[in-house]
């Protein structure tokens, strides 16, 4: 079990109003940590995860915000590993009875490692014959990282907000590496594994680049601030992203926000559109921009208010009823990452406006020790 | 290919007020007539799905109510056939890079056929290398059928509501034979497959019996019309049966209703519990009861209202801000079924006191024939 050394700074709150807002602001450091010593000039360096090379399928079990990080994950393990990739809710996973996929690794993520389902089914896993485990867990010595074979800490520093911010980003941080030492030798080719160190060290810069957006997305919140509803929307590797995004709206400012993969729309939520209820999109500029702008159109016509996070490449521009806030160019890969951050931004301001208690929510605590 | 030589009959809406009542109604009918020849005298005849005894995966696809009926049956799948299941929405699973599953049976489920994204998913699947394709279709001679090496046709007439119900129902009946047959020599018992036919055989008796709920919901619906938000609760092949549910309530009464596995309420949808926010919970009475009842609990010490739909034998009663309905008691293998008819009726009921278009819901199609 290799553990994390970095020096936890819980600390006070500093200059910043909220700690939510100041974890939202030690991001860029705290991927800097988490990549420290596993990528350093252009080289990966994953030895401690030990040899990969007889997985054969990977397995993710997480709660909440840690569930929608494995979701991400199982985009980047399919496409660029080339290996089966599944995902479920710890509480799902733990009371069904499932079946075991040989040659897995079983891999769970949870920020406190003590998330209480996640746990129950790391050892039900164990007892039903998965054989290979690994964490993704910020707290070092916790249950989680004395009970896998692996931990792959992130090294986050204690995030005091309920509502993940840091632990989240670095989660994903993690999971890019894991699926690079998963690719040696399988999905990914050279000129790839190339692409994704370069993004990953850009990463840390783009995510300073990305909180500029923070004034401009204060302004925009007070439209959010009167709502009770609100719709998510994105498509690939990004749907997850939405859900997180809709998940910090509800956690903190308590408007009900859900996400949509964009293709469902048509099967249902396109009934809730009207002027009441903002959408709210998630369109870097990959090869689904195009399916994206059809959707748009579709809520639209329909009287729906957008808001959309767009790269600043991806021709998209305000008009009636459409917001397009440009978010620096990156690269696909490491789109989910930078987006995740004006969705942070977003919910806080919203929940300021609307006088919440943004670091500890009504009903829900840090870490979900018990079922 | 195997197609239903069922008669069509949409003809008028009789004595009911709306098609999709009648259609409600007709679900006793319509599954009896998906048994037809497939289920008599306690006997399974299944030969027409081919010899499956090769298939060591099962990857469904499928959109909106249909990708409902999926998430079900990988519960069914997984504990009685003990084969490795997987689900996905047509509209990712068609622009991601993934993972073809060797020998896995590629799974299609529509109404019409005619889904767009999961017609252009088939399409795409094989070409990447599934080589034993199966679609769970309600229209004969449709483009799925057509191009599906085998058709198991659900028999339920022709569907007029926009909002589905008893092309859903008959999809988990279809689901089930499925899952027996694949389960025939590997996970299925003879104890078990005994068990899956009887409670096949009840089924339709089952339902129309369930349907004489129909009262007490209309006279419940009315505290549900004025309200903005719904929560729907469910645990394991439940979870899915609650996404179904809140679907129905969105499309036809425009409430925004969202479903949760009930263990994630603590992940986050809990900081949304108020009084103005009804929580509808599905609690048949199997391993998972006791674990509902601290959710439940949960949710009224925070001020939230419940309904909770549960088998007569689980040992919930109505007390302050608890409304309990008490469903026949019925086997757990076939509950997601029967536990459907009291969503159903609900979200009708609901509809037709806000005065919406029930049959023909704003912004809604009845068949997504474009993506």
């Amino acid at each position: 079990v290799q553990e994390s050394t970095v020096e936890h700074d819980a600390g006070d709150k500093g200059a910043f109003r909220h700690y939510m807002l100041k974890e939202i602001y030690e991001q860029p450091h705290a991927i800097r940590q988490t990549l420290a010593g596993r990528l350093e000039n252009g080289e990966l360096n994953l030895e401690a995860l030990g040899d990969l090379s007889d997985i054969e399928q990977v397995q993710i079990i997480a709660c909440g915000t840690s569930y929608h990080a494995a979701m991400t994950a199982r985009y980047w393990i399919e496409s660029l590993a080339q290996l089966p990739c599944n995902v479920e809710i710890a509480s799902e996973f733990r009371y069904r009875r499932s079946v075991v996929r040989p040659r897995s690794l079983l891999v769970t993520i949870s920020q406190s490692g003590e998330t209480a389902d996640t746990l129950a089914a790391l050892r039900l896993a164990k007892e039903i014959g998965y054989q290979r485990t690994l964490t993704i867990c910020n707290v070092p010595g916790s249950s989680l990282v004395r009970e896998s074979d692996v931990a792959l800490m992130t090294c986050a520093g204690v995030e005091v907000g309920v509502a993940s911010t840091k632990a989240f980003t670095t989660q994903l941080v993690a999971l890019l590496l894991l699926t690079a030492a998963l690719g040696r030798g399988r999905g990914l080719d050279v000129h790839q594994q190339a692409a994704l160190t370069d993004a990953l060290q850009q990463l840390p810069d783009l995510i300073d680049k990305t909180l500029s957006m923070n004034a401009d997305i204060q302004a925009l919140a007070q439209r959010f601030a009167e709502k009770h509803h609100a719709l998510f929307l994105g498509r690939g590797s990004q749907y997850p992203i939405a859900m997180e995004g809709a998940l910090k709206l509800k956690e903190i400012s308590y408007i009900h926000a859900e996400a949509y993969a964009a293709g469902e729309l048509k099967h249902g939520p396109l009934a809730l559109i009207d002027a009441e209820m903002p959408i709210i999109v998630v369109a870097p500029n990959n090869q689904l921009v195009e399916k994206l702008k059809s959707n748009i159109e579709e809520v639209r016509a329909r009287g729906g208010e957008l808001t959309i996070f767009a790269d600043e490449a991806a021709g998209l521009t305000t008009s009636d009823n459409v917001t397009v806030l440009p978010v620096t160019h990156c690269d696909n890969l490491i789109a989910p990452i930078v987006y995740t951050l004006p969705l942070q931004l977003l919910s806080y301001h919203v929940a300021v406006i609307k006088g919440t208690d943004v670091d500890q929510p009504r009903n829900l605590a840090k870490s979900v020790t018990v079922e």
